[in-house]
């Protein structure tokens, strides 16, 4: 059975990835994670799952490398980490009773093949009161996550309903992942 | 503040209970889950729910007591879990590739004050090959779960999407219930 790398130090990505059952390492590298403003938001997150495996595949060209990238989109514009309090309570404010969109990218690489695709789910977000919010920035849970929020921690009662792959927000897209995944095996 | 109970021993539910940043301890019983079949989905999850915390509640009048139970429904009918291996691989074929709907329903009681309330999710399941079916069912993961799956393991690489509160499917709708519980504390 050919090695399989998860190009990622996400520990959210790291416990879905097991529910594939396939063993898998992590070995991830810093990239520069800025793109082109032109491109949409499935190029954005499939062009930088790219450049995250590809970096690690290039020093192990005979395993099976997967990387991924994921962005929240609100009214088609990307929003990233929070980079204070402030900020985050900012863009909780602007989610609050809206649809916004998160996009996740993957990128399966070995050697001379590859696949890269993405999926999207719409996220409706419940109208949130202001002490809400800042209950919920006062968890730290908001910090290091695109949008401001987890769905799978306290941020699961923000949320309203989603239409689409619930996984794809957590991080990894893990059931249309398998199906692709089963042709490198 | 006052006591609050969760009436369920499901570790899903208490974990999903955790997300609310609400104490809380866990309290019991057994109750016969036969009903009448005339009740539709909606009317047989709330029922329960009431069920499984009106007993808890009897002992415990100045408690908050929430009860909860959830159905897997297909073309109308309630699907309860599995009877036998080969019970799971005949409720997996029927769900392949078709849309479903999970239904649990919600009841806090506090003494004389009661809340019941309900939520609904689609889901649909990618078309499953008998391979994948025979797979998932060896992990033993769908014996005892309501529609021989289980979203949050790894039934989630089963699933293609769903349309509506994600942790209705895995058996507690926090959100809705944050919200409603604001009321009781």
């Amino acid at each position: 059975m050919k090695k399989v790398i998860l190009a990622s130090t996400s520990p959210r990505r790291k416990e879905l990835m097991s529910l594939l059952n396939v063993p898998f390492v992590i070995d991830a590298k810093e990239v520069d994670e800025s793109f082109d403003a032109c491109l949409s938001p499935a190029e954005v997150v499939q062009f930088l799952a790219e450049k995250k495996a590809k970096i690690i595949a290039e020093t192990n060209p005979d395993a099976i490398v997967i990387g991924s990238d994921t962005v929240v989109v609100f009214k088609n514009e990307i929003i990233g980490k929070p980079t204070s309090t402030e900020n985050a309570i900012e863009i909780l404010e602007k989610l609050s009773g809206e649809t916004h969109q998160v996009y996740t990218g993957v990128a399966i690489l070995n050697g001379e093949v590859s696949e890269v695709f993405y999926e999207a789910t719409d996220v409706k977000f419940f109208d949130l009161t202001q002490e809400e919010i800042e209950w919920y920035v006062a968890t730290n849970e908001p910090l290091d996550k695109a949008g401001a929020y987890g769905i799978q921690g306290y941020g699961s009662t923000l949320v309203e309903k989603i239409n689409g792959d619930y996984f794809t927000i957590v991080g990894l897209p893990v059931a249309k992942l398998k199906r692709k995944l089963k042709d490198f095996l």
